[in-house]
């Protein structure tokens, strides 16, 4: 199989790491096109031999892949724009748009090619241990994804746009929302001059606790254990702050509710 | 300064734990009381030279220090009928305890010992990294109870019953409510059959960059960016699911409200 080359759209976390990445696995990355021109540069400067594409015409283009890393509120534009030659693969990178946003472009051949991870510029990733999500318009594409997924990866998915809204949706409560917990106990430990430090550890071992056990069998604490007394302390005292007693109430409920008379 | 001998009265985790890390660091638990008599012979198994008692009457006790671990619930009735030496400090180990629950003991040595940090019996302990609360009710026993969280652990703190309860209360938000938001997601992914596993290694790094940045610079997600098309489509998705969709508005409110006019 002679090497397959890939243009990147986009200059972002995503393409950031993916294109070096593919770079290494055996791919081309040829072109680089970004509506950030210092960054596509920047970009460029850590792949073997890309240029820097100016527009979204890809017509003339010798790829076989087109790669979309750019944020959702930008697709469904890039999606408008960009033309690619007729037979190659155009995939966009993100957890909640659907694939039908590609729905428009000069290739039947679309698709979805999602890594599941946060990605920051300064932090090196280990794409091996990133699941990696894909969909496909038809049979071709969805061997090509698979192909490279497959070589980035070990945990390879295939799956569509609903379900794949339904992991981004489990994703926002995982992680978004407990990040913002986290924010909450440390707003309430800075109000009462204590350092948001003490949690750390309990933080740590309540996540490898839940990880390994799985979170229904590693959930503790008062509303677990029906407790309350301690339950109605802890609203009393959060009464000065009525939107964090209102979560405190909807999550402690749930929790009554997925353990119930024990 | 001869060998401090103490007494635990619970065999619950933290006893568990405790107690020979006592024994270790110079101290001498000469007893064990708990009402689950089968737990206490156990744990007088990993004790040095610990005895079996039977009752709460510890007048004629030699120790200098007397623990009550047990669970929040069964707080009250040990310290009604407790009986210590006059001149021995008296504590508990509750994150959700006032310290004057104790007030009616026999000692007027009172005061809490919180390791925070949650604990299993089959898991090993790396006490110097626990952060460990203490309060006294005067000098004599915050000196004693400082000695021995001083040689147990590198973070102690001296925090009264209100902090006390702050801090745990903000524990609750983020390590109860975080495994809760974990099951939530978990559920999620079962009813589309997707495995939890996809999601453990963006926790892992949510988690990572939470703790290394701090929650509020690492808030990320539709959101903290205002997303509003995502949010929308996302509690379209929820809406078979209304305890998920209240929860998923509250905090994806509270999270508005945290970054207002970005």
């Amino acid at each position: 199989m002679s090497t397959l080359q890939v243009s990147l759209i986009g200059s972002g976390n995503v393409a950031w790491h993916l294109a070096p990445e593919l770079d290494n696995i055996g791919y081309f990355v040829r072109e680089v096109y970004s509506r950030n021109t210092k960054n596509a540069r920047k970009l460029i400067g850590r792949l073997y031999q890309a240029e820097l594409k100016k527009d979204l015409d890809f017509s003339e283009s010798t790829s076989q892949i087109f790669i979309v890393a750019v944020s959702d509120d930008a697709i469904d534009e890039i999606a408008r724009e960009i033309v690619v030659p007729e037979a190659s693969v155009l995939v966009h990178t993100s957890g909640s748009k659907s694939m039908e946003v590609l729905g428009y472009a000069s290739t039947p051949n679309i698709g979805v090619f999602y890594p599941l991870q946060t990605f920051s510029k300064d932090k090196k990733v280990h794409f091996q241990d990133i699941p990696i999500c894909i969909e496909a318009e038809n049979r071709h594409t969805r061997k090509t994804l698979k192909n490279m997924a497959d070589r980035i990866s070990e945990s390879v998915y295939q799956i569509n746009s609903d379900s794949r809204q339904a992991l981004h949706i489990a994703a926002v409560f995982a992680c978004n929302f407990t990040n913002h917990l986290f924010t909450i106990a440390k707003d309430m430990l800075d109000n009462n001059h204590l350092d948001f430090e003490m949690l750390k550890p309990l933080i740590v071992e309540t996540i490898n606790k839940s990880l390994a056990l799985g979170p229904q069998q590693a959930q503790t604490g008062p509303a677990r254990r029906g407790d309350l007394e301690v339950l109605d302390k802890h609203l009393k005292a959060l009464e000065t702050h009525k939107s964090y007693a209102d979560i405190y109430k909807l999550i402690t409920q749930s929790i009554l509710d997925t353990y119930p008379n024990e």
